[in-house]
């Protein structure tokens, strides 16, 4: 089991050569989920070796530019390649309205793979996507649109039996079964305890993706345990006033938010254009919050 | 005067890392010229110094998205970017239903400056821009859905007067003008034949933009005389059939085409994803055109 998650773009509304806008791959096991897909993603996903053909789960924060105009090019490429799988995208509805009109710039009806749209809820917390391995939930946030952000948690896993075990009480598959899902063994004159059979298993992971808000209380209670969070970080402590006209966060709000919410680990990007390195950024999280990493495009972190 | 262009983009419908699909800038004297708009685009302008800001006009040879999904980021840039002035954008007419359509990728409502929609044609070729220094037509071309090329020629300049012969005859201002022009100087008792006052001016030069088309003999007319010739070469001469199905162009005919119609060079691009060199798309158009050159993204031509 693992999870881990690739920055294929941390930059905000003007992408520049070395920084593309938003665009993250999230990857449990080996099942990649795309996270927003700004202008360029596709060249991005190709850079890294993320094969584009194995994503099934598409997630759009926001329809603004720098987080979704890679969607048209992304799905174009899908069907020159012959997907013929079910796509799923959540977003919001206005990007359904968007690819079925009928100035679409995709022709959704010649791709030869049906798009399934799953319209996000700004409401409340909301769990959008499951499996027996992981559960993805999106977040509303706080922008001058309608903006989720979202968090990928993984389920718990099953006990790891001793193997040793299985010899000596010649466990048939069901009783594995049972005493990975936690039950003692009963014998017919005795009980053995799970815990004597069973090793812990590893615990389950689980990150947020928090991208573009004013800071949260909210997002604080919602993240609350999460291992780790990338969080917008648009302009240094100092510009806190257009951050806030923007309805955006600094370095240092981010921080405070990945302490205040216990993660173990802060992602910060979306920087804005200004800058050229991340240095003030980094060292104001850093103030805050040790454990920060200013990312860059390329970057892969394993949760 | 200079003429001279910049392969933004030679790349076909599925970009890769190092080959952006269309676009290249044609700049006349400072002036650039956005031919094609591909996604990436805007990042391809800054990667290679070309100020974004400065482009008036864009021309879009068709609505497919390897020509023009760059323009979204592109617009959205511009408007964020400040810009005031309109800018004019030459294309299928549904490019602009798009974009003023309900959901638009960008709310062109928004941008802070005015966007001119200009119509192609696609039943002849029309001068479509028109100033002191250069005339652009359009030439429609023969693809799967309407498509146009388009020509870049430099109008004749103006006749170099000699130096010394302005301070022989003490000539005024509106004298200058008429020699520069190709009068004769009248003085009391004599003329003064022009070849005697001026020195040739450099000869005007042209370029002609030729994608996504079948290989056609109508193009070789319009071109004709042209200096430099970008015309598509998708594939290899073996994959004719291939190309004739999608309304592609083979090296060997792009080759074909610079030969009947006289220009001096021909760049070749637009290479399908399969040819990560072009080695073999190169020598096919030499063994017909000598004077052919496989375009890699960042080369520039002067004309």
């Amino acid at each position: 089991m693992s999870l881990s998650v690739k920055i294929l773009g941390c930059g905000s509304a003007l992408p520049s050569v070395n920084r593309c806008a938003t665009a993250q791959i999230v990857i449990h096991n080996t099942h990649p989920y795309l996270v927003d897909c700004a202008e360029s993603t596709q060249v991005q996903m190709r850079k890294y070796g993320i094969r584009m053909a194995m994503i099934n789960h598409i997630f759009i924060s926001h329809l603004h530019g720098d987080h979704f105009y890679g969607i048209f090019g992304l799905l174009s490429s899908l069907g020159l390649l012959g997907r013929t799988n079910d796509l799923y995208i959540h977003c919001h509805e206005d990007l359904q309205f968007m690819l079925e009109s009928k100035y679409s710039p995709v022709k959704i009806e010649e791709l030869g793979f049906k798009i399934i749209f799953v319209p996000l809820k700004y409401d409340k917390v909301e769990l959008i996507y499951d499996d027996k391995g992981i559960e993805i939930y999106s977040i509303p946030v706080e922008h001058r649109i309608p903006t989720c952000g979202f968090i990928f948690k993984e389920k718990p896993l099953l006990r790891n039996i001793k193997k040793e075990m299985i010899e000596k009480y010649q466990l048939t598959v069901s009783e594995i079964v049972a005493i990975k899902n936690g039950s003692d063994l009963y014998l017919e004159n005795e009980i053995i305890p799970n815990q004597e059979l069973t090793l812990d298993p590893p615990s389950p992971k689980s990150y947020a993706f928090i991208t573009d808000t004013l800071p949260l209380k909210s997002v604080e209670e919602a993240i609350a345990g999460c291992d780790v969070l990338y969080h917008e970080a648009t302009y240094e402590n100092d510009l806190i006033k257009r951050a806030q006209e923007t309805c955006h966060t600094t370095a240092g709000q981010a921080a405070e938010i990945a302490k205040n919410s216990g993660v173990k680990q802060l992602l910060i990007g979306h920087y804005s254009k200004r800058y050229k390195n991340t240095e003030l950024l980094d060292k104001q999280a850093k103030e805050i919050f040790e454990n920060s990493i200013a990312v860059e495009d390329g970057m892969e972190f394993n949760i």
